[in-house]
């Protein structure tokens, strides 16, 4: 763009690739920064920096941190032999603003998936399975998504885990809030078959 | 948030006081930028940096660059003769992506109100008048924006410039790819009253 500059350009450019963003609201976000230099521009550049040369994956469960050991894993409190799957960092950070669970967690990284060549072996499946013994794990919690995916990966895990610890998943139903009205046919059915006394 | 650590958590926070951004989005974007370390989040940084340390205003007329007088007001082929005043950057941004506009701008850096106790000495309009006569200007085209506060300046300026040069503004009618029947009462009135022989 004429109007502006080299650097200017390659930061909207950039900016255009984050999720949520366009290049229109990229450019409306890089005035903004621009704008705002100070407060705003400086900082987040420093602190991208530093994440970037600081954040890792744990080696033990795959959350995202700035250590080896991640902070929930190397924490004694959490050690409850209580141990909940999750598909992915994003689902880690959604349970713990829930603040419901109080053990540790296993970041899968993805579901199995045939048609995109995802396997047992690249997720982290094998090391789980090593987790339940070297931890003394009492219950795994599967806490993956509802989807076809999330429910294989699911069925496969219980195959694995069968027998070893007992299992468990999160329960189904109408969310808190929500209207029948406004509900798919899946979900009011699993509602009603996990119907509770009252 | 325990799941993650402090700069991440800093990083989120920024990242959602951005325009078009929000704490879940901001989160989604932090996320990905840590996945894409070596292709995003690391140039992206530097980029920040880089901005931060070299953008100004240009001196002359207001555009967003990285010295003190902008390419656009150093570029000789520019000097038409015509001058664009718009409102911010986004609007010369704009002009300039359509390619339409062959001459000069000055920025204003927003639009009189009273309200908000903005007077022509907070915007770039004393300047305006110096840049008339200075830059030997024959035509001032007026592409602010068609609301109450964009209209109440160009009339200003039209008061002040008055004689002294030749004073346009963009036309309104019915927008490229537009249907009467979603356009609002103002627009279509104004597109019949400056209606065209064919």
């Amino acid at each position: 763009m004429a109007g502006s500059t080299k650097d200017i350009d390659a930061l909207i450019e950039l900016m255009a690739r984050l999720p949520g963003l366009g290049p229109r609201s990229a450019r409306r976000a890089v005035l903004h920064l621009i704008r705002k230099r100070a407060l705003l521009l400086t900082p987040l550049a420093d602190l991208m920096g530093q994440v970037a040369a600081t954040a890792r994956e744990c080696l033990n469960c795959g959350n995202v941190g700035t250590s080896d050991i991640c902070d929930i894993c190397t924490d004694e409190r959490r050690a409850t032999g209580e141990l909940c799957v999750v598909e992915d960092v994003a689902d880690l950070w959604a349970m713990e603003r829930s603040g419901v669970f109080k053990g540790r967690y296993h970041v899968l990284g993805g579901t199995l998936s045939a048609l995109d060549g995802v396997g047992p072996d690249e997720l982290r499946i094998p090391r789980l399975a090593d987790r339940v013994t070297a931890e003394a794990i009492s219950e795994v919690i599967l806490a993956l998504n509802a989807t076809i995916d999330g429910q294989t990966t699911a069925h496969y895990i219980a195959d694995q885990l069968g027998g070893r610890v007992r299992l468990t998943s999160l329960a189904q139903g109408v969310p808190i809030g929500g209207e029948l009205d406004y509900l798919d046919d899946g979900t009011i059915s699993a509602a009603m078959r996990a119907r509770k006394e009252l």
